[in-house]
């Protein structure tokens, strides 16, 4: 059984006591929630890992960290560092997306050196067998491309994206308006061209249920991706990005009838009034399934900064109910992303999800701010720094001044050390012996 | 006449002709802003600068960086690198918020050297002199403090945080709350000290009608400072925050009738989902002046990477209204910035700004993401890296493969060019020339 049909009947798996242990919820709410398909237990049979999390509504909003090689950066050695860059800067999730002719030694590496659940898109792997050995993308068969996915199942992977909504009739949508970018997902543009070129459906459309007997089989959650979203806030919130959604909705219904779990994905380019829409579809046309967001972006202009960019996106989506969000690197639209890439991605999207999670009033996520602010109250710096969301980095930036109790940054008129000299308040909680400690005009 | 008088009696200044030059709006329409406070110009009538702005209701969202040495951190040389680095990455505008003991030297640099409007925190001064005289900040005399209030504008000042807010009515209502840090102004905590020891009212309100004779004088815009801005989310939107806020809205409104520009400050560390009340609050107390915020920020967790938890709040306030963001850098609650850091808040704070823009349809602000995703869908490296909000840091950064048409990230199995290739779409504007030059699979 899956964990859905396991939750359907009723039960709580040890896995779902896993994910309730790690978060302020009981196991009979991830299992409620899981059962109506409103959060997902991403964990193939086959994969150990030791963190086993739960995804969607009412949990904390979690965080994926994209790593793989690429074509022109290949190596073993890169993907080890940002793997464990990801993994200590708190990612709950990696995704190999590796295109180099490495990948299945990448694959292999991360599926064993995870402790966190491992994604990937398996028709990466089928497009890079068919370049390395001269061929082009049209040659792609239906058949092979579901054995291959067959086969990555049953190597592990927890979860899977599939771009099954690139149908026909979405990509004739094209045609009725001026996208500038038809699509920026790959996997979404070689299915785009393997359908023109050999004039049939997408094959992960057309066979959906042999899709979804494989996820069945080793309890894969399908991520169903969105080949058509937008590339540019230009494009954003368009006629094909919304009939792929509703597309996806429709599959997601049919995944969860075979007792399979689902996420969707989501944008991509998004103009910052135009985020909480874009939740707010999602969870009505997908019946609250899990939203996953790459971003989203609130601005083309920020290369070198996006994950500053998609932090914005991510936190407002997030603060609207979006459960998941992929993080975006510095390297974004210029390079392949390096070890410090990933940190940064990963703190940034952390960022947005822990402040998505307290204006959501998540049990316990204000706490983190308020047990951080009384520190700061107290000038206790070895609190301060042990609770930052990145305490190697604060460690490194912090300066004190000459007295050990302020940093340089305001020196002697530090407004906390001049406030708290002056308070009478009892009830602002200072301590008299510190008040007594303060010789100092 | 000050530049709201001339709005008022119908003239346009040249001024207002710069500043509405500097944006797609007519002077005609900027001075109808000024004129009903909804937009301030903020220039001294003894200071000559480069880049003459307006700031509020449907101008671009500008931005602020703080420079200015410390106790600890001084040295002229370092704010000469912090005010160059600011400039180079585009900010509107500079507070010189020295504390340190050559605060003079480096107040003069900065308004000789700033080609943006230049904003000072005058109580400053005179702390630090009583600092330096070894006094007890409660020795300040409050004449002593509205003259230094008039030298620094008569050096040329454009803009100038009083804490005139800071009552002792609003100091009472602490004791009605359980505010963990009072204050976490560096004028409002000496404001407040004052007040109690000397068990006086605030001399900046009391007198309120002295300072106003000042700004008027030299036409220096006041920015009126919140003293009780929330110093953790846990303290946000709480009664002397929101008391101070209404006094703000009454000093606002005299200021006005005495024709002198006015804008409000604003939090601070803010949960995501009150942002957008807090700007709705100002907007209407304050019949819709200026509203300036620091940050805000949306969690306190993130010491080290406060530039972007600002810019997830800055964005949704100036999308919600907020006129002004000042930047955070990555320095703030951990050490005194450098010029990286001033660079990188800027950067974090004009991202947000322009997401906003594009939000609110300010006209034209769309228009440059849709320039540059034409470049990026032509694959026209010198034209993105050109259109990048950091031109420099995106050209440091890319990396291309050696097709020389595509970044490292995706290599051959871009999504843009597999795209681009199979598309058989007239309007998504690909020129055929290019699509001719496509010889690979």
């Amino acid at each position: 059984m899956t964990q859905l049909e396991i939750a359907r009947v009723g039960k709580v798996s040890s896995e779902m006591e896993q994910a309730a242990a790690a978060e302020n919820v009981s196991s009979e709410k991830v299992r409620e929630l899981i059962a109506s398909g409103r959060a997902v237990l991403p964990k193939n049979k086959r994969h150990q890992f030791a963190h086993i999390l739960a995804i969607g509504e009412g949990l904390r909003t979690k965080v994926n960290a994209n790593i793989g090689t690429s074509g022109p950066c290949s190596g073993i050695e890169r993907e080890i560092a940002k793997l464990d860059a990801a993994v200590a800067a708190g990612t709950d999730s990696v995704m190999d997306l590796s295109t180099g002719p490495d990948f299945q030694e990448v694959r292999q590496m991360v599926l064993e050196r995870s402790p966190v659940m491992v994604g990937a898109v398996p028709i990466y792997m089928v497009a890079i067998r068919l370049r390395l050995e001269g061929q082009s993308l049209s040659k792609m068969s239906a058949d092979g491309l579901l054995r291959s996915i067959e086969t990555q199942c049953a190597e592990g992977i927890d979860y899977i994206t599939v771009h099954c909504g690139v149908t026909r009739e979405v990509v004739r949508r094209l045609d009725h308006c001026e996208r500038l970018m038809p699509s920026v997902s790959r996997g979404g543009s070689i299915l785009m061209q393997w359908m023109e070129k050999n004039n049939k459906e997408n094959p992960l459309y057309e066979d959906f249920n042999s899709l979804l007997d494989i996820a069945h089989t080793y309890d894969v959650t399908l991520s169903l991706g969105d080949g058509f979203r937008p590339g540019t806030v230009v494009d954003a919130t368009d006629g094909p990005q919304v009939e792929e959604l509703i597309v996806l909705g429709e599959l997601a219904r049919r995944a969860r009838a075979r007792g399979v779990q689902v996420i969707i994905e989501g944008p991509g380019h998004v103009p910052l009034n135009q985020v909480v829409a874009n939740v707010i579809m999602e969870k009505q046309l997908c019946d609250g399934a899990p939203f996953y967001l790459l971003g989203p972006l609130t601005t083309d202009l920020a290369p070198g900064y996006d994950h500053i960019t998609g932090a914005i996106g991510g936190a407002i989506a997030a603060a609207a109910g979006a459960d998941f969000l992929c993080y975006v690197t510095p390297a974004e639209h210029l390079c392949h992303p390096n070890a410090d890439d990933v940190r940064a991605g990963v703190i940034a999207a952390r960022i947005a999800g822990h402040s998505a999670d307290i204006a959501k009033s998540l049990p316990g996520a204000i706490e983190r701010d308020r047990q951080m602010s009384i520190y700061r109250r107290d000038l206790n710096w070895d609190g301060m720094l042990s609770e930052a969301i990145d305490p190697d980095w604060a460690r490194e930036r912090v300066s004190l001044s000459s007295d050990g109790e302020t940093c340089t940054m305001c020196g002697e008129l530090c407004a906390v050390k001049l406030s708290r000299r002056s308070a009478k308040h009892p009830t602002s909680g200072y301590s008299g012996s510190r008040d007594q400690q303060e010789g100092k005009t």
